[in-house]
């Protein structure tokens, strides 16, 4: 295939992808009808369809896109800065309340959680290699292990997702994160 | 009314609330249709919407009395303990996932956001005035706001149910629960 239509096939599939993150945004995972995705992308199901094979498979590109992002961050600065990049820009997640919503599908469809599971493996490694450095350096704290660690910053994550997902304040979460911060580093010696 | 009635009332009004909460916790919101929710509770649409005026208030009910109960328990021993209790007996709070599933509602719906933020201050009420005990007994941590403190402890409790409604490994959550325990505690002067 001659390369500008590898291009124009790129710029199409950004196009459906941002259309498709607003969709999501604004109706949730079920109110994302064919007929809105039509809407918010400005193009035919049939340009979306060639595209993505269903409305899944949609969903999970633009999760897929998220967790490369969250994955680069967290292997440079951590999940903390993840956190507040999302606290930083909460209309940029606003799609994520779309990941709540779907939990029952989760739990209920194998395949589709296979799926997300899978991107949510490259950010926990990325997190665990972050960690495993800081360990390396001796800034981070020895008694607790590194898996554990993990598990709790993505706990915190999902915590804050569900919170700025519910519309609930936002106020203190800078503070908490600074807690956060400083509960998974080396205690200073006390002077 | 003689008294017998009442306890009749109060029986019926508990059977209806055990029904629905198997009905939620197997369907969702959505799913919990008004023949589902007959078939769960035994009962007739007009017995149920007799007590409960919709399926909003059913829904809000059981979660006045999840926060009643998680209110108890964290005034006595803690939010950590409330999230204890959800990691021994996962089952009996299936339902909460439908709490996900509706976040999209809180952030549309103003009424619904305030029965439920009414709830949730029930909750952090119990939470901030145990704060308040161990700070004045010298067991809490002095550097950071209480306000901060219980923000920290309900994120946790958000993450927490996202990651069991969701179906993941509750593997490592007992060991979070330690960290997070040790994280609001004051530290212990270093021998």
């Amino acid at each position: 295939m001659p390369k500008v239509s590898d291009d124009r096939l790129a710029a199409r599939r950004r196009e459906i992808l941002d259309g498709a993150r607003h969709c999501f945004a604004e109706f949730g995972y079920e109110g994302a009808t064919v007929k809105r995705l039509e809407e918010t992308t400005g193009l035919s199901r049939g340009a979306i369809f060639h595209h993505f094979k269903d409305k899944e498979a949609l969903f999970l590109a633009l999760a897929r896109e998220d967790a490369e992002r969250m994955a680069d961050v967290a292997a440079q600065e951590g999940l903390v800065q993840v956190m507040r990049d999302i606290l930083a820009r909460p209309k940029d997640f606003d799609w994520l309340s779309t990941r709540l919503e779907i939990v029952r599908k989760m739990r209920s469809d194998p395949n589709f959680r296979r799926a997300w599971e899978e991107q949510s493996a490259d950010r926990e490694r990325a997190t665990f290699a972050r960690l495993e450095r800081k360990r390396q350096a001796g800034s981070l704290r020895s008694d607790v292990p590194p898996e554990v660690l993990v598990t709790y910053l993505d706990v915190i994550l999902d915590g804050i997702v569900t919170r700025l997902a519910s519309g609930q304040s936002t106020d203190d979460l800078h503070a908490v994160l600074d807690l956060v911060e400083q509960s998974v580093r080396k205690p200073r010696a006390e002077s």
